[in-house]
């Protein structure tokens, strides 16, 4: 399809604490949020691999969404495991275990359609598994990812070559420090999209985030929301609003460098997009929130949203 | 004077390390910064008290600036100085000594000019002080306030006491934390604004400031400067350009109330005047960057500002 998402990242059983509470082996992983979130705007197709542990009746949820789950291999074991917690500073999850059985012979294969995605979105998994995956998928009109700490400092020479081959990074500021050996946000974005990407996303949390593009920087603010219950999946569900919202109006790297205005017009408002969609995400445990979240409520919020930075 | 303010607040000597280098005795405290930055909008007129080692020429710069200092008191002794380090996260300072010297016995006394000044800004000193500066001033048609945690955990009644009067309050999140006893943002804005103030500024570090009033909540990011070398003062310059913005407006208590919308707009781009005047005051130590700003670099800075938050 024309304006088809293909991801690939994790689906995972998550068992969390928070200062809110505690949920034990609920539903999450990078590509389950990105994809529900992404799916509000634009069809998804799935790349992943789950247990044998894993319910069939969530990816049959997900089909209702148009989420194509074709792509999702299921294989002799468990579904990768996190087990982490979140203290008073809700910003930063403590990663107390891991457990990747499944995922660690992960081995991506597209199918035909996918290969034919337009719209590429790298999660965060290892950067040599998400160079395999762009290089199958020839037809790729825009091309986003995400990477995190462990894959920085693990694997910093491969993430650098997929970096190179991308238009769109979606980071975490912590991890821009890192990424760029910089302390201060605007030098880190400079050292980093000198090394690839012309679009940088940087996610601060509670706090927004903060886009760089040839055109300028825009500051978005978080969505202010009363209840705060658990912020795993915040990021994934803000990249996935922002490129579901993308890949919805058809831009690609093409038009995007023959109207650099249009360009960072549409970028600003996907941003605004991902922050709203990540504000709902954190108001429950695992998709609980986004698995009920109307459209119309989204709307009613962006509309808000945007008289919030309105002067 | 129609649209002069009056603020009270402690004039310092500071000895501050951040990762940027160090500086010993250098001119601060927050009636200075807070006065130079509304000065670039509005006449100021100040009560304070300094010791018998504070420079004259500093306060004659002071009257340069059309900043008035008739009301700075010189007490035998030492003037207050404060000793403090910023780690790698600018947004705390870490207050390593703190003599109050002169500042111990200080009893604010207006002058008949200053008791008729329709702006008054009561910076961050004990709240007894300020409410004693807030009874002699009896013109005023507009209150703002400054307070922290030292008087939110020590003098919390008298504190209370104050919020009643005053029409603005403006603290750091932290604070508005800790005098609300919420760990939210939303709901500390509504507690706090039920103690008094109808409008709150919830200031954010390098994060920005977050605006609550009757008509709504503005969120402004901080300006993204690529230097910086000392917080200390920010905050404070923030108030003074937020302050004497609204100030050189002639808006007042009464205005407010009979055109909210006007109100709320007046105060969205004061927010932003703060702003971009403490990106400037973290740029160097003291207040060596905003003694030789030029009115026409803020001006620069503050149309960039508005490009970064525009959708």
């Amino acid at each position: 399809m024309q304006n088809s998402i293909l991801t690939v990242g994790s689906m995972a059983f998550d068992s969390v604490q928070t200062p809110a509470g505690k949920a034990e082996q609920v539903l999450g992983g990078s590509v389950n949020y990105f994809s529900v979130a992404a799916s509000f705007f634009s069809p998804v197709q799935i790349v992943a691999v789950v247990g044998e542990d894993f319910p069939d009746s969530h990816l049959k949820w997900l089909e209702t969404r148009k989420i194509n789950t074709k792509g999702v291999q299921k294989a002799p074991g468990k579904t990768f495991h996190w087990v982490g917690s979140y203290d008073q500073n809700l910003n930063e999850a403590k990663t107390l275990s891991t457990f990747l059985n499944v995922f660690e012979h992960f081995n991506p294969t597209l199918t035909d359609e996918q290969k034919k995605a337009s719209y590429l979105f790298l999660g965060n998994i290892d950067p040599v598994l998400q160079t395999r995956v762009l290089e199958q998928n020839t037809s790729h009109k825009l091309v986003a990812m995400d990477s995190m700490n462990f894959w920085i400092t693990g694997k910093p020479t491969e993430l650098k070559q997929t970096l190179k081959q991308i238009d769109v990074l979606s980071i975490n500021e912590g991890e821009a420090y890192l990424l760029s050996g910089q302390k201060n946000i605007v030098r880190a974005a400079q050292t980093i999209r000198d090394m690839g990407p012309s679009v940088l996303i940087i996610k601060r949390g509670e706090f927004g985030a903060a886009l760089f593009t040839d055109t300028g920087t825009f500051l978005a603010p978080a969505y202010p929301t009363a209840t705060v219950v658990d912020p795993t999946g915040a990021g994934d569900s803000f990249a996935g609003a922002f490129f579901g919202y993308i890949a919805s109006h058809g831009f690609d790297r093409t038009t995007a460098k023959s109207h650099p205005e249009k360009w960072d017009h549409e970028l600003r408002n996907a941003v605004l997009h991902g922050c709203v969609m990540a504000s709902f995400t954190v108001e429950d445990f695992s998709l609980h929130r986004l698995m009920r979240l109307e459209k119309a409520e989204f709307d009613l919020r962006f509309k808000t949203m945007t008289q919030m930075i309105k002067v």
